[in-house]
């Protein structure tokens, strides 16, 4: 199994590159569980989605505290056939254990009802996207249906959903999202958008 | 047949909000090709890929001109089974028309090479997904083969191809990456981030 994410950060001030600089700090605790590698482009996260999730969280949450309207972008991925093994990745927990998808949908509201709340609220829209088999609407819809119920949910969008809450629950959907739907050794891609701070949110 | 986009523009400015404003003016020409709606997250364009791939160009263009660093990100999809056929999305040239892989390899580098140009250096990274069959690797391989000889390549990274150029021949190689790999009629997303006036770019 490789899971991973490539993740960018985008402050829409003069100041971008001292805040995402020390946004970057917010992931010394995660080091020793996560690889690292950053260019021009993004910053490659390797490690297991409970590692994951909660980095990034913490990553988005530190360069929110400038008080400037921040957005992040994350592409995840997990079990794709390109990619090697990697042991860092090896999850803590099971991974989509191929139970009916609605108790797999109701395992993971549950697993968002109990997930911290950090105070920070943010807005995201994400798409899922399971990868090598037929049925992948399936697997969408009932995503989707986990969505609706995971009461961070915001509204339906073309090619997205969006989400709206504390940065706390909002991250623990994306976490279930992604670990809970398509099957568990499957090819599973996440294309997700988080905003904070805009003069121009509801 | 339903094809689009949700597009958001970065600019690492304070006056990101005059920037995106200003950008938003460059997708007039396109207006009546198009159906255009904006909230605080993205802007969703529908139409064909020849239409949107152009548009979005021209909307980076005008942010970049600001001369600040600014990225793009857009979640492009075409035939969602859970989307509604939408007459404004038919295309006017064939999409993936069934050629055998090499042949469409070839065609799409053609069509990158006679892609105009625009003086405008800018870097992405894409991430193509092909949706709904067990041999979507196959199409990705063919499509980063394509990719590697499009005269637009930078390198490989971990879940995505990054891409260097003039914003012509790139976007001309999101398009046909687009557009010339997964089945025809079939269900493709493709995520992509591009980047101009990068104060870390090499």
């Amino acid at each position: 199994m490789f899971s991973g994410a490539q993740v960018s950060v985008y402050p829409m001030s003069d100041d971008f590159v001292d805040i995402i600089l020390g946004a970057i700090k917010a992931l010394e605790p995660w080091r020793d569980r996560l690889r690292l590698e950053t260019d021009h482009l993004s910053t490659l996260m390797v490690g297991p989605p409970e590692v994951l999730f909660p980095a990034m969280r913490d990553l988005f949450l530190a360069a929110t505290r400038s008080g400037v309207h921040t957005t992040m972008h994350a592409t995840v991925s997990r079990g794709c056939p390109g990619e090697p093994d990697d042991p860092i990745c090896t999850p803590a927990t099971a991974v989509a254990p191929g139970l009916p998808l609605a108790q797999r949908i109701l395992a993971c509201r549950d697993a968002v009802m109990t997930a911290p709340r950090t105070g920070q609220t943010i807005a995201a829209q994400l798409s899922l996207y399971p990868l090598g088999f037929g049925h992948h609407m399936d697997e969408i819809y009932g995503c989707i249906e986990f969505l609706k119920g995971s009461g961070t949910f915001d509204r339906s969008k073309n090619f997205c959903t969006a989400l709206r809450g504390d940065a706390g629950p909002v991250f623990e959907t994306l976490n279930q999202a992604f670990t809970g739907f398509g099957s568990g050794a499957g090819h599973i891609a996440l294309d997700v958008t988080l905003s904070a701070n805009s003069p121009s949110a509801a």
